[in-house]
């Protein structure tokens, strides 16, 4: 086993009632239900931020999942992801609530504009003084489509070649648009910026036209940090050109080391760092004092669980639609047009012999159907975190909870101050970007990033 | 004189080094700098909220001035509203710092897409419990057009005609989705919500085309409190039928009440209450213990006014290059097309005989040039609020300030004691919806709002 680096520990979260592990708001215990009041999101931000994470990351969707029974009331029904509040809002209401824990949230290339979603970014990323990712995403919901005007969901290729327009006129708008000494702030002269450098961008291109010059000033990181986390072979490639941090998952430890090499290979391949990628993979803990009480509470856990809800998360995910299925079918077939391939995918090329469906099922409502999940003391959580970052070559992981706030605050209690002894984390406790934070080269994108083409010079 | 109504307090701001005044930054006092610290925000949310200040108001615009000698180089070097941060990043980094205190914010429908800006201001109203309004504008700006995509701006007409659609698509999200016994949060069911309570819109129309149902549940006011500031007779008739607030100006107290008459007749003719709309007027004071101290004053606020900052904000609003004109000319031809009306014709139509480029010119560098503005003792800039409330039967003022922090804080020190102590003036104390401050009716908008023709019962 290679020594470990310290991990990245990275927060999840969704500004809904709804959760990764659909129906788990009604377990007993469980307080989403109050992810309408700001004071929920202001005890989070400053919790987390206390104990030293790195990152809080919100999820999104921008429609309801339909798939299912061919019907949204399954998601209505089981608060699948919906209601959804916008996460951009609540993430800057937990600006002033936190210090040096970054955040991260989801953006979709094929609903946002470039010229506003800039502008967003760099507002979030001035008031937080660098503490801002984006998690680039292209969307698959076809509700969403519908919802922002579309008869339906974009074709995949075309979806990707907007993504890629779009990141070229963010890096023109955020990286090209001011140079560096372009604020001057004479009060005497009365010129604040220096108009001979500042720059419109004329961007003309197939799917945006954007005159420019950027509306802001430059923040501390310019781009802010970028996500990613397509798993087909075209995300592949987007993510090894244009993130910095990509969550990848696997059926096991061993499928993860692939699906981790495949990654860093693409990246070196065109000339960047093999580690210039932050690689977290999805993490789920049932943390209990004695393996039997862990066992207790998972068994709480499972007992809270949705199948209804969690086949509609499923359907709407994967295209598939589990009602229409007998448990020994097999998912063989093409799902609906367009939607994100790796769900399904999961189930099925990944493995020799494909899952039934039955077997599907029974997965969906045991616990957390795509993340590593453990269950055990909080020793042993941590040995299972040091040996799956061993094997995998793995930067950190993406913690997900079943009970909320619960399972954050007894990770946070039990688990880190292991980690920590163990030098598998360091904790948060200098202000500083998050690009730094993350990779020790300063604030902003380094040379060999494609949104380095960009810049302006004198 | 009639009795007058405790006045509604609304601060102005703008997420900008600029403001209202161009040039005011340089004043060595100043702080407008500090635009980019979250500390900058959240200081000023807590001492207006602690003031009891109603609200605070953001202006916006999405792209730099480029009318005056035909190019954004005044602009730019001037901080002519440019560099400009996003407002609704900026309040939702506030809410945390304010109890009572609500939040007004320009959002243009002539670039938003309705469904994610039912979204963001749905979960602004989530977490500040009701305290959310939207100010209502359709844009003017050619560089904003060619920033969204546009070749040029829309004409005036059809803005208007898709912003009736846009508002009409909002009320259909936020009135009409979820009906209001929709929520069950049922956990021995897992039933969150009940499917047959949440319908989807299905809204085509002309400009926009949207599925739903609303992603967000509804929030305490449902819809935003709707501000509107247009002074053409398309944009009265507009602010008649949807605002709940207008900003109205005039050259003098006598114009000011001929324009709020003009609207509460307009209001009364369609079946909504003459006083349903409240009607602000912007106002500027410039404070000193003695006339004298407030006269030196403002003499430095001129000395920091920069005249070619101003001429850059009057083409960008007005369309007219003041450049191109000698100061013997008038502004008696048209300017280019589509720009707003108002700004021009406070110069042009209201008066018999039209002032002079020079005249013009002057009085856009003399202190404010569109507010009323005032210099003087706190009991003589509270006795002008109360004589200018009595003549024009307006119902607030926004102030704007030429010094920040410096002239809210003198406002609220010595003058806001004055005006509660006479009545004229009822501080928010209390936690409510900004609806229910506004109105004491409730939180949502009345039944003689057209948005009551979306609601759904049963």
């Amino acid at each position: 086993m290679t020594k470990t680096r310290p991990l990245l520990l990275n927060a999840f979260e969704m500004a809904g009632v709804g959760y990764y592990a659909q129906g788990c708001w009604s377990h007993p215990e469980s307080m989403r239900i109050r992810y309408k009041d700001l004071s929920y999101w202001t005890e989070r931000a400053s919790m987390l931020d206390a104990a030293g994470f790195h990152s809080l990351f919100f999820a999104d969707v921008l429609g309801v999942y339909d798939v299912y029974r061919n019907s949204p009331d399954p998601a209505i029904a089981g608060a699948v992801d919906f209601p959804l509040n916008d996460p951009v809002i609540v993430i800057a209401a937990m600006l002033g609530a936190s210090q040096n824990l970054s955040f991260a949230v989801t953006a979709s290339t094929t609903y946002e504009q470039p010229f506003p979603f800039a502008r967003r970014f760099a507002t979030l990323d001035h008031l937080s003084k660098g503490r801002i990712a984006w998690n680039v995403v292209t969307s698959y919901l076809p509700n969403a489509a519908r919802n922002y005007g579309l008869k339906d969901q974009m074709p995949h290729a075309e979806r990707y070649e907007r993504a890629e327009e779009f990141l070229e006129v963010v890096y023109k708008l955020l990286e090209g648009s001011w140079e560096d000494d372009a604020v001057l702030y004479d009060k005497v002269a009365k010129v604040y910026a220096d108009p001979a450098k500042v720059h419109r961008i004329d961007h003309a291109g197939k799917y945006f036209s954007v005159q420019g010059p950027s509306i802001t000033e430059p923040s501390i990181q310019r781009t802010p940090v970028i996500f990613q986390a397509g798993a087909s072979a075209r995300g592949i490639e987007f993510a090894a050109r244009h993130a910095e941090v990509v969550f990848v998952n696997g059926m096991n430890p061993e499928g993860l080391r692939a699906n981790v090499d495949r990654l860093r290979d693409a990246a070196e391949k065109i000339g960047r760092g093999r580690y210039d990628i932050k690689v977290v993979t999805d993490l789920s803990a049932v943390i209990g004092a004695s393996q039997a009480e862990a066992e207790q509470k998972a068994d709480a856990v499972r007992a809270a669980q949705s199948p209804e809800a969690q086949y509609a998360a499923f359907g709407g995910a994967s295209g598939y639609d589990l009602s229409k299925y007998h448990d020994d079918d097999t998912l063989t077939s093409e799902p609906a047009k367009n939607f994100s391939r790796s769900e399904g995918a999961r189930f099925t090329s990944e493995k020799k012999r494909p899952d039934s469906v039955g077997e599907i099922k029974k997965r969906l409502i045991n616990l957390s159907p795509y993340a590593s999940t453990m269950v055990g003391t909080p020793a042993h959580i941590a040995d299972e975190m040091e040996r799956i970052a061993a094997i995998t070559d793995i930067d950190g992981f993406t913690l997900h909870e079943f009970v909320t706030p619960h399972d954050f605050e007894t990770f946070v209690a039990e688990v880190m101050p292991i980690l920590e002894q163990r030098g598998l984390f360091e904790p948060a406790r200098k202000p500083m970007s998050f690009r730094q934070r993350l990779f020790d080269k300063g604030d902003r994108l380094p040379e060999t990033h494609p949104a380095a083409a960009f810049r302006r010079h004198g």
